[in-house]
């Protein structure tokens, strides 16, 4: 792997060389030639100097040599960047967050030829780049790196590391510590505010894969350069804990696409090649390894060079993809992320739990919402943001209009909407003081589950969610019940959206469908994005099939009576073809005061189209049946082969309570909130 | 690979002795449990009796003689299948076609075993399952092998089969011949008329990969027994001819989606085992050994293992995917499919022109239709068939009512439509009558293309069109240019869609759109399926932008003056949810005679996620001009960096005319219908 690693690094270096340096007069927003050109340059600046280092050929250094000269000549006389957007302005690119990248990117490749240049190279590069742009970076830039932000980390690697180089304890300090040096900002600060204890990063997956290369990259140069910190037993080790995060916060190496995320986005990226070598440097784990396989690429670093022998002689062990408890906010109690997996498999099934904080501004206001993935990839969706990254005709690559409008909007995502708003009335900075709770836990065995609440997400409405997954006896994938419940002294229409990836195949519901004329659902809050294909109802449960791929699956709801189901698409007023056409179920009661959704998930069947054979098409579950008993919640599911699965859910959370309830005479116990009880169809034999 | 499959298919004969016989009386349509169940057990018996072959072991030949048995038991008494739909009933299966394949593989899993059984055994599933079925499917059917159809070459095939097992001229002899053993139907005969001389078969790629399995199964029992008839020299190599054709008309493994077929066919199917198995041992050609290699599997039969031996052994050579000039209908004068590829490569650019027969039932109403394909997969698209296939739910797998309403319609495929209505007014009976014409076509050189036309499709309208792939110096990916030209003494309104994959990435046309209820096009043909999401125009060359995986994909479109664009998706109308829900443009002029709509579908940039890279997101053709000049079309492609590149298409086809033009004061002269002069930019030196 690292051969070919050289040898693809080597081929981009020597087609740079051969074009010869082209470092133009930045112009272009993301996406347009001088950004792309930029970047292409402190890539080859790395790969440069990691070639030099490897194989001391004189090309290498001389080629980081010219091309970090020609930015001594360009660089000091720029300001800000012509195409700046709403963000802070950088000088080589639109945003200051993009020469970070490049001032972090440039000194790991200055380094290795650094000494082997002329003095007066030398100085002239120290003097006209790598100082005079730290200095932008972080005196210059004092409202970005004072942050406690993703882009402050990215200015504090670049500072740290340019310090690290030069020899310039100050510059180093400024990064460690703040510019004021007190420690209230830096990257240690960073470090205890912006990890969960778990290793969980504040803005979630798809920020937490972005900010993960700065923090492994300072924090492997801290340990070389400062040894007596121990970084990396910092916080109780938190950068090795939000390595091993970053790589459990995937499905099938895909970044859970919470808050604002693409979706295409996997392990497969530079700031997992390098996270991966570092995680591996610093803790030997052997599972690291296997990551590094499906990776299938590594970083030219040290490193990437140690992790590559060791998975060449065989060392690597399996990852163990588990169920997790991801403690959100800076201590760990501002709710969570849940992971529940049913196998230890990279695509195996997983259902995950947003019941954490809202992630500053990327946020989306999604507070109790759930996803489920398996190897048919996501099942029950986020739409993730709107973006198309770095597509020059969408607006630059930056996020947008609909990202407010529908990606973020609670309507957008699997939770309760309350009154036909968001959570916190769309406001997200409202939304940054109210962590949702996490009440009970549950990652072992055949019942796992995880149970939130939060109350202050709509005005006087305390909503509570269990979700249990169950592994079942003779079906190959898991159930996934759901139970939601509102409650409040008001009268309220509460909607509760599921998001769904497939084709319809078919339902129980009918539907009065517009099959000539497609209305909208609404006119704000993300409802004005919602095409109405039809509406319904149905007394008892009511199943919704659909197939993705080689499975089916069937939602199985039993809503409070007088329900009505819609079935919607995302897509209505967008006027620049901006939003993906995605489908969702939504069940809404008009004028409730309190409200109990009860679903579940199936999947089931498989679908061969090579081989042209189907089973189980249809679904196992017959009836699902939900009871209120004193103090919980009781949900029997009833199979096609008579068996049934009674799910109870305590009121009482405490893991210590004994609760007691009767089932059809018989008395039935169990500790903590849930319990579980697989009963033999009625008549079989015991 | 050979033990892979004694692996796999010892593993499943395994679970199926241990599951014990199961052979249910006849119940369920397709994907049902009964269909499925027979299905599973002709699969077994094929596997068992080859496995016994294999190994000798008694328990193979033991499990093959007790299901064949069990059939023995049930076979004899039934009737019509309960299921039965608007095909033919089966006895087993809801339609006969089924049986057919049930004896086809029944007989080449009983034949290995046939020997070692008793001599009781032997006579009960002879006299009980092999002939009643052989009879069944040829005296008892006659109006299903009468026919020259797939559905009649596999009952040629199983009771052909059956005949060489049981040592019966006389079923052999009907197979070959026809019941009458005329010659006027049977085998023979669909050899002659089901294929064209360039071995295409007349319902187009999906069905002749279903067909091909029959075809050649049976000729190489017919090579194998009756050796004289050299049965693959039959016809100047037909059969051969017929395995070729099949893979070529693929992309990427997939089956070209034109006419009723399903897009998730491909080369990894239990027919194109058998068939690339049985055409390499036919021919020794090492080039069907780097298909089974694509394919990952082959067939437990000792052709099978032939080749299995051969992949092994170093022997593949590539397959050569060229550009093919596939002549459709018996004599291959009937128009014909034409396949333009830019690269020897399995998922290579690939354009389709559709210009050949109504292909029957199955055939849509799309002559002059096209396609285009790359390495993301399909990107000028065609709907395929409107079904789920097997999947009950879905009126038990069988094609849906918007198979006739949408998918077969005109307006479906990306060819032109005249007054709102289907080719041939929607009557795919008359549209058998006339096949279109392929006028010229030029395989070879930088420059090839195909001219179809057609004056049958709507009364009183000639239609030509002319598809040009033109490779470009600076182009990674070649241009596709589309002059279709139809010409009418009357006034019509002329649509012509373009059926694309992608998300909207930009237009110069400014849309007025229907941002908050979205109407429906029209009433029929296929308009009745179309959301009209936005409507627009623009005088001279417009752009549509869209982006697949990744790459974008600029359409420029120079359509006569006064022509309107509409933005649309199918998914309309649609109660059952039937439809998948796609983007298209339309271009529409009305009240117009005369109408030429020129085109150019330019693939360019590339967009790497993970690396979040994205180069020539912009088109990089700048301008298209038409011109008339006498007695040809020239089209003029204007770069962005000043070249131009004149397509010339003379009215007159024929090879050998010489045609010569001025243009800008110079003289242009060309040989045949299509010239081409890549001109310096303006003003560069020569």
């Amino acid at each position: 792997m690292f051969a070919a690693e050289i040898e693809r690094a080597a081929r981009e270096v020597d087609a740079s060389i051969r074009a010869g340096i082209n470092v133009p007069v930045p112009k272009d927003p993301g996406g347009g030639f001088t950004h792309e050109q930029h970047k292409r340059n402190y890539r080859t600046i790395f790969a440069a100097g990691q070639l030099y280092r490897l194989t001391g050929e004189a090309r290498y250094r001389d080629h980081v040599r010219d091309l970090l000269l020609a930015y001594a000549d360009l660089y000091p006389g720029l300001g800000p960047h012509p195409a700046q957007a709403n963000q802070t302005a950088g000088r080589l690119f639109w945003q200051s967050l993009n020469d970070s990248v490049f001032l972090v990117n440039a000194v790991q490749g200055y380094a290795p030829v650094r000494a082997a240049l002329s003095a007066a190279d030398r100085q002239r590069i120290d003097d006209r780049v790598i100082r005079p742009m730290a200095q932008f970076l972080s005196d210059g830039s004092p409202e970005v790196i004072g942050r406690i932000h993703n882009h402050a980390t990215w200015a504090c690697a670049g500072v740290g590391l340019a310090g690290y180089l030069l020899g310039d304890r100050e510059l180093v300090d400024k990064a460690l510590l703040g510019l004021d040096k007190s420690g209230k900002s830096g990257f240690l600060r960073q470090l205890d505010l912006l990890f969960s204890p778990d290793g969980y990063y504040a803005e979630g997956p798809y920020y937490q894969r972005y900010a993960i290369q700065p923090f492994a990259v300072f924090g492997a140069a801290i340990a070389a350069n400062d040894p007596d910190r121990r970084i990396f037993d910092y916080r109780d080790g938190i950068l090795k804990k939000a390595i091993r995060t970053t790589v459990d916060v995937t499905h099938n190496g895909h970044f859970l696409p919470i808050n604002d995320a693409m979706p295409d986005k996997t392990l497969r990226t530079e700031e997992l090649y390098h996270a991966v070598a570092i995680g591996y440097a610093a803790t030997k784990d052997p599972a690291f390894l296997s990551i590094a396989k499906w990776q299938g690429r590594t970083v030219l670093t040290p490193e990437g060079q140690a992790l590559a022998a060791d998975l060449a002689a065989g060392k690597a062990a399996p990852w163990n993809f588990g169920s997790r408890l991801l403690g959100d906010g800076p201590e760990g109690k501002d709710g969570a992320l849940v992971l529940l997996r049913a196998r230890p498999a990279i695509d195996g099934p997983l259902l995950v739990a947003k019941n954490g904080v809202q992630g500053m501004g990327h946020g989306h206001l999604d507070r109790l919402n759930w996803l489920y993935s398996d190897d048919n990839g996501p099942v029950i969706t986020d739409y993730g943001a709107a973006r198309f990254l770095n597509v020059e005709a969408k607006q630059g690559g930056r996020y947008l209009p609909e990202n407010d409008s529908w990606a973020s909007a609670t309507v957008a995502h699997n939770t309760l909407v309350v009154d036909g708003k968001s959570q916190f009335d769309g406001k997200w900075r409202v939304g940054e003081n109210h962590p949702a709770r996490q009440l009970s836990t549950g990652l072992d065995g055949p019942t796992r589950w995880s149970i939130g609440a939060i109350d202050q997400a709509y005005k006087g409405v305390a909503i509570r969610r269990a979700l249990v997954m169950l592994d079942v006896d003779g079906l190959a994938e898991p159930l996934i019940l759901d139970l939601l419940q509102a409650s409040s002294s008001g009268r309220h229409v509460y909607d509760l959206p599921l998001h769904f990836s497939g084709h319809i195949i078919d339902s129980d519901i009918e539907f009065a469908r517009n099959l000539a004329e497609r209305p909208v659902l609404g006119r704000a809050h993300g409802y004005q994005h919602l095409w109405v294909d039809g509406e319904g109802s149905k007394a008892g449960k009511a199943r919704l099939t659909w197939m993705k791929a080689s499975r089916f699956y069937s939602y199985h709801a039993l809503p409070p009576a007088g329900a009505r189901y819609l079935i919607v698409e995302s897509g209505a007023n967008d006027p620049a073809f901006n939003l993906r056409r995605e489908p969702a179920l939504i069940q809404r009661v008009e004028g409730a005061t309190d409200a109990s959704f009860v679903g579940l998930l199936e999947p089931h069947g498989s679908y061969d189209a090579s081989a042209e054979t189907v089973v189980a098409s249809s679904a196992r579950v017959a009836a699902l049946d939900h009871r209120r008993v004193p103090d919980a919640d009781l949900v029997i599911i009833t199979l096609a082969d008579g068996r049934r699965i009674a799910v109870a859910v305590a009121s009482d959370v405490a893991a210590g309570t004994a609760h007691r309830i009767t089932l059809d005479g018989r008395q039935l116990g169990w500790t903590g909130p849930v319990g579980r009880f697989d009963l033999a169809p009625a008549g079989a034999k015991k």
